[in-house]
């Protein structure tokens, strides 16, 4: 027997509208590329997203096409979110820090009808819109003035003048919540990208779990800053859950330099800001030496990789915010687990309630999890014994976009590629990546656990860990470290003070000090580059 | 083209399971009919609803099949809840508080296959069991040892002995989100009631919505009081939404008057409290002579009828509890809309911000709303026009269980039956009920708002206004009033204490003191039999 509620699919035009509806004075607020501050509102935004839709519908692209980004976090961008999906087109989401040839082979590759590009990126279209076979038009995000008048690149349009001229009403179109809603390629380290094709119904679920008291608890009274990029996984599903309950936004543009995300933060009344740990170490820098506070700043989630246990405290000690761990992957939309504590852990001493916010945190509803051996037996959630991780829910991928890589699922449950523990208490916490775990005497190193101690050392900016040959052990851990400026620390020192911090096995048998870390393209540490650098590098005798 | 997104329904099952994983010593606390306090926890209720599952698998009941409850708020309850509805069959939740008449009939008309009672309720059972024509089993929800020996119920069997003999592991069944979870009749002021059939789906998406930060803000450092009975809309889905984030349970039984829930707020350390104005004035009533104070009480949500303002300042000022406006329906799920408060609103001053916190308030993304004059054209949303509020959404119902009454939906929209108005911020305030509201010489004048002002009064323990033929005016207000214990008001000091604080001619033409003003199973003041009983009352010359 059925139930006889409404039939309404999920669909995103519906974020959008209810945001005009219930909230369109609720500010959005954006550094252009331009470099100054736009400010513009809830109503205006769904009012140009119709307008989006109108100049789509115009160039007759169907249901289903892609119309690819390649753009910062920005109104124009968030127009275009609600304005491609809601009109049943797919927004292509690239990453503009990939290199030009992936660029394009991700464009290719997607089948992008159009692509709307910051005009930071004009050198990147002047270099591959040849390539690009399939996209049709091109969108040059700025005013008609700005339109540059010999790129060489055909058909190209300005934003403004594109979609500004067409009427600001548009009915929805209602179909099917599966639909395909947008499309976010990994940025895989081995191989090349593979995509993650998100549904208005994974999307909007999501929002609504996203949006959560124990998860990034997003309210009408809340102004985000999502540092995190919207041209990766959507920026955490911000601008989404934004519009489930009309928060403010307020976006960096390309500029995250510490000083101008504090600007930012300090004019805009920032009350919780997302965003991967480097942005936030910048951040830092800034404001340490000129004794800088926030005034509104309560809280930022931390994810995209580990935190160090010394930012969490700077945080929470010096500026009175409260950092909350999450975990997620692109395959995931991405969040899947958030770390804030359990009634019983808030009277706990803060030394053990910094023991638990350092884990990756616990699942948000929708989201199952379990950790298994290698012969695929799930493990018991102690807190102490590891297993890969696996995943479910109506938010995780099932394939990848156009089948790429065959079934990744393993019995239904996608596998993260994490290594990790689960504790009773339902949080996990990400011992290490699948390939990055040095194998040492049968036993396992967690490369994360002798970084996070690397990054504790006050002379230490950036620290990675790597496992290198070794005749009797396998794989024995190597401490690759960046120097903050002007410090000065040795080899001896730094391994003198991992003692008593980790077992004497576990300890790294060298240091080797480098200028840079590679990072890829989402400000992870490129361990895969760094071991290719450290080819011809031995262990000390 | 569809999105590449994992196919999970979203089922009321996962709820259950969630929490046994992820809060498995969550805890449950009731306050049993025995008198006694039970305490229990998620992982126990996840593996007796299980059992409950396997004990309906054993009476092949069959999918869609109802199972109905007569029972207070308790852990018993609450094991039925996900035991039934998980395993495929209807949680049909009846109100205890109609006559027995009623309760047979709704019996009968959902063709309730087993019906669960607390033992309260054993006498209703005695004397209706015999006209419920459908009803197979009956279960005492009780130890066997407490089971009555010669009540003269047929297969009348203990819920202890029934389901604790079954094992508790169970497979649940994996079905169509769209199937029937659970049923509640309307406790319809005319004509037999109407009965709204919840979707497993409907439920999941209410469960999201209501623990928002701008709604219920439920999280896992929650100790939540469902005063609201389980027996009425799901205790506004409480239960549902607690499970999904693993928050503390403190259930009353049966016991509301002040004293018992004030020990239960203060021995279960509860954070947030959820009821009706009666109980709540209930509440206040005993802590005030005492000079009670709350230890961990943070926020209220009261529903179910307009709150007189002189509660929202007393919780606020004199026990620093927020009080929520909340406004639902049955046909809803109840949830439509929560009066939080925007960003823009926290530096009003206090006057303003309880102008605001009147209102019922913002809709909850999910819930579209709109409001209607007689001839079905939308009104603007100034907050001074006033039209039939209509609804749509996913947990709004579309039509009631076996089509009773027809088709409730004009254009696919719920009419309410609610007269209101929204203002710019998309603040919804009922100003009467379509049927209460008194036309007077062609205006409109709302009961709630004479009500109201009544309620101020120090002196008067319950108001309710009600519409008295006038020969000239076709109506005029007239003023019912239960007096406080030992309190001494007249009809001119009640009449004048209106001056200047609503229009002359908006003004009751007359008081009637009263010792009781007659309230329905939910607590409503019933205005229909209130008028029946004034059939021969005439207005003063």
């Amino acid at each position: 027997m059925l139930g006889l509620m409404q039939d309404q699919p999920l669909l995103i035009s519906s974020l959008i509208e209810f945001a005009e509806k219930h909230h369109g004075d609720g500010e959005i607020v954006s550094r252009r590329v331009e470099g100054d501050i736009h400010r513009t509102d809830w109503a205006t935004v769904a009012k140009r997203s119709r307008q989006v839709a109108r100049a789509l519908d115009a160039w007759s692209l169907a249901h289903g096409d892609r119309v690819a980004t390649l753009a910062w976090n920005g109104y124009r961008h968030l127009e275009l979110y609600f304005g491609v999906s809601g009109s049943g087109r797919v927004l292509h989401t690239i990453n503009p820090r990939l290199i030009p040839e992936q660029i394009a082979w991700i464009a290719n590759h997607a089948e992008d009808q159009v692509l709307c590009f910051d005009m930071t990126f004009l050198p990147i279209i002047e270099k591959i819109h040849a390539q690009c076979h399939t996209v049709r038009h091109w969108v040059a995000l700025c005013e008609a003035e700005a339109l540059p008048k010999d790129a060489g690149i055909p058909n190209l349009v300005s934003y403004e003048a594109w979609m500004g001229s067409q009427p600001q009403t548009y009915d929805w179109p209602v179909f099917d919540e599966n639909s395909a809603s947008s499309l976010c390629y990994t940025s895989g380290t081995t191989g090349n990208p593979k995509g993650a094709l998100y549904s208005h119904r994974s999307t909007i679920l999501h929002a609504y779990a996203s949006a959560l008291p124990d998860v990034m608890a997003i309210s009408a009274r809340d102004s985000i800053l999502p540092v995190v990029p919207m041209f990766h996984v959507n920026a955490w599903g911000i601008p989404y859950s934004a519009a489930l309950t009309g928060a403010k936004l307020v976006f960096p543009g390309g500029q995250l330099d510490g000083q101008s995300v504090y600007e930012l933060i300090e004019a805009e009344g920032v009350t919780f800001a997302a965003g991967v740990p480097t942005v936030w170490q910048m951040l830092l820098t800034h404001m340490l030496p000129k004794g800088l506070k926030f005034s509104t700043l309560q809280r930022t989630v931390i994810g995209g990789s580990a935190c160090p246990p010394a930012m969490i405290d700077a945080f929470r000690d010096d500026y009175g915010v409260d950092v909350l761990h999450a975990w997620g992957m692109t395959e995931l939309s991405p969040l899947g687990t958030l770390c804030t504590l359990k009634n019983k852990h808030l009277k706990l001493p803060a030394e053990q309630q910094m023991k638990i916010r350092l884990k990756q945190g616990r699942a948000i509803y929708g989201i199952d999890m379990k950790i298994v051996n290698d012969q695929g037996q799930p493990q018991p959630h102690d807190g102490q014994t590891y297993g890969d991780l696996l995943v479910r829910g109506p938010w995780v991928i099932r394939e990848y976009f156009k089948g790429e890589g065959g079934s990744p699922l393993q019995d239904g449950w996608f596998p993260t590629g994490d290594v990790a523990t689960i504790d009773a208490d339902g949080f996990m916490q990400i011992t290490d990546r699948t390939k990055d775990v040095i194998k040492s005497g049968g036993e396992w190193i967690s490369s994360i656990d002798v970084e996070n101690i690397a990054m504790a050392h006050p002379s230490v900016a950036m620290a990675a860990c790597i496992g290198v040959f070794h005749p009797k052990w396998d794989e024995r851990p190597v401490l690759v470290v960046v120097k903050k400026p002007d410090a000065a620390v040795s080899r001896d020192e730094l391994l003198a003070f991992y003692e008593g911090k980790i077992a004497k096995w576990q300890v790294p048998d060298d240091v080797i000090f480098v200028d840079a870390i590679p990072l890829g393209a989402t400000g992870k540490m490129q361990k895969n580059r760094l071991r290719e650098q450290l080819h011809d590098y031995k262990l000390p005798a």
